[in-house]
């Protein structure tokens, strides 16, 4: 069941990308030591992306994105060129499978232009490297290309030749930087921290939802001590705590009533802004936030959640924030729903985006459909700012984050 | 990825038995609303059980076990019989699947007789009964057998009907009884509760393990406050409480270190041994314990989990466990292991089993694993158990159990 795995948002996403019958599927298996997807000798039988975690050293906890094969082919050539354009989004680093006995084609040259464009670092994996053909090719390339050769692996998925290679050179390409933390660069090391978890009919019995399991992890790997308690055993949890927590995180469904028992000194903030600025960029969700108080009748306005099984984000997204919103606005909004994968090309249709927190999202994915509402002027927010917004309690919840303070104050709200 | 889903362990497995061709996998899909298992006309297509989450009123959250079909011809039928017998272990509830038509085969009262033997509550579906020669078969058994009519529901998996009646009477035959509790029952309601999480190499990043989620939700559930900290803050943690908490509970790895911390009279546990108790027999556990101790050179030991990827686990039965006995018994000991369904039907070449503490398995199936090593009188004991029988702190986590200090004094340990 995987229910002990990493979970896939918090995993390195490898995308393997290339035109049809390069040998990526090939490369991919090569590189895994697994029949990840069906290689044949017809072209381009890897259709849509196959996506699959696993461990995979030097590299650690990776999700492998199989991405269908491209060609300059006619009309479904360009629908595959597009679908790889999109799961290039989901990747933290690419890898660019050619045929080496061929040699750069011009799909691959489009490929590398949306990969550099994307800004995705890249391996690119010369395959048929047994062949003398690619070989040769190789050599020209590193004459005429120099730039591009030294980001190039000689590979053979046949013999095995390069595979090695291939992954330790993308160990080294993926960023490492800092590593990001959920909550606990917010409190003095070994503090305690108060969560609050109210649990209703909808919430998966014997399970804690992903938001909450990240909280309690990223604090224990900070040596801190967190205090888990419903909203109705709040004022216990306090009262058995010698002194004040350092930080008070909610549940955005009960940020009222709790907003009203943490002291006005005490720190609060929720679960879904923790996973916003996790994920993606929280500073520009609070700009967003504004824009609900100007919707109008008829105005169109998406919600989207970043996965598909997610009860509990599903009854708020789909009853409790349309309720919200319509309370707060006063007027009658067309409301268009999305799930998963499903997130629109062509936001322009919205007057605002309303975004879970993307706990199950990469960073990168967040970050690029917070990027892609911000490059076509579509305001978006996130349920816990938006719900924190219509409660009329944004301010305290956003005191934790200075950055986002001042958006807020540069809304004038 | 079901991250935020009910695990399959606290779900009702509901398993289809029955001969081939009787239309078992279309009654499955009539009952569930999908098509669960390839349905052909070529007999016995579901060579192995397929099982499946899902949420299925009036039951709730369940996982469907659509068994391969049994019949009397040859060896091939007989291995299937067998599987089936097999699955049935993991069974909370049965579902017989007559072909109405032919009426109840040889087969038919040898799965019955099993299913009566494991003491499985079950319905049987009499299929086909928009035929008349089902109908008919049906009332010749109302006659000569009433108490197996009595439990019998008239459907027809082509047109539907019946389907309703059988949903309805599962949920009726499904053992209810109290709620079970992974921990609350042990403290006040509303106490403060202190959980120790190691974190070390093998803890799967930005995740909780699911022991570590069901004493939380367990907790969150009861209106109790747990406190979570590492066993570096552990210290720091008591300090923080105003009062002492009403339990205590460690992961295993390092009771020894948390024990010297703990004050002498808060009651301290494992999660290995909530576990146990909440999924099976701690009694039987205690008394298996001692056996270890009697191990000598040569003798054989079976390591066993329930689940086939929990890296932690993992390394805790195949590195630290053995290390331990050898340790403690000093003796060339010859271990075995499995994982995941593969647990022995003879356990008799065994001197001992050591158990995991079952959190992915049903507590049917946990018990039964329990039930099989001693009708065979092979001693049989959990990780957790062993644990600290090991380190000589046994007595001490089984304080909050009078019944399991009992079975301690028995052993006379």
């Amino acid at each position: 069941m995987g229910l002990n795995e990493t979970p896939s948002g918090e995993r390195t996403h490898i995308g393997f990308f290339g035109v049809r019958n390069a040998g990526k599927s090939s490369v991919v298996n090569a590189v895994t030591g697994q029949e990840l997807s069906v290689v044949s000798e017809v072209r381009g039988t890897t259709t849509d992306p196959v996506r699959k975690a696993m461990e995979l050293l030097p590299l650690g906890s990776v999700v492998i994105v199989d991405t269908p094969g491209v060609d300059d082919e006619g009309a479904l050539g360009a629908r595959r060129v597009e679908r790889a354009r999109r799961a290039l989004a989901t990747c933290d680093v690419a890898v660019l499978v050619v045929d080496g006995a061929r040699g750069l084609s011009e799909a691959d040259r489009a490929l590398l232009s949306a990969i550099e464009g994307r800004g995705v670092p890249y391996v690119v994996a010369w395959n048929k490297c047994d062949l003398p053909a690619a070989r040769a090719a190789l050599a020209a390339l590193a004459e005429k290309g120099p730039a591009l050769a030294a980001r190039t692996v000689a590979v053979s998925a046949r013999t095995g030749e390069g595979v090695r290679e291939l992954k330790e050179r993308l160990a080294r390409v993926v960023p490492v930087g800092t590593p990001r933390r959920v909550v606990a660069d917010l409190v003095p090391a070994g503090s305690a921290v108060v969560l609050v978890c109210p649990i209703d009919a909808s919430a998966p019995r014997g399970r804690l939802i992903l938001p909450q399991q990240l909280v309690i992890r990223d604090l224990l790997d900070a040596g801190c001590v967190s205090v888990t308690c419903r909203e109705t055993e709040l004022s216990r949890a306090l009262d058995a705590l010698v002194g004040p927590p350092a930080l008070v995180v909610t549940d955005s469904q009960v940020f009222g009533p709790v907003s009203r028992i943490v002291p006005a000194d005490v720190p609060l903030t929720s679960f879904s802004i923790l996973m916003l600025r996790y994920k993606g960029d929280l500073v520009s969700a609070v700009a967003g936030a504004a824009a609900l108080d100007r919707l109008r009748d008829g105005d169109r306005v998406l919600v989207s959640e970043g996965c598909t099984h997610h009860r509990q984000c599903e009854d708020i997204g789909t009853v409790k924030l349309p309720a919200w919103l319509s309370a707060h606005t006063k007027a009658k909004l067309e409301l268009a729903f999305t799930s998963g994968a499903d997130f629109p090309e062509d936001l322009t249709p919205f007057s605002a985006v309303v975004h879970c927190g993307g706990c199950t999202l990469t960073a990168r994915e967040m970050r690029a459909r917070q990027a892609r509402a911000e490059a076509q002027g579509v305001p978006m927010t996130n349920y816990g700012v938006a719900i924190a917004h219509m409660h009329g309690i944004l301010r305290r919840s956003l005191a934790p984050f200075p950055e986002a303070i001042a958006a807020l104050d540069a809304t004038g709200d």
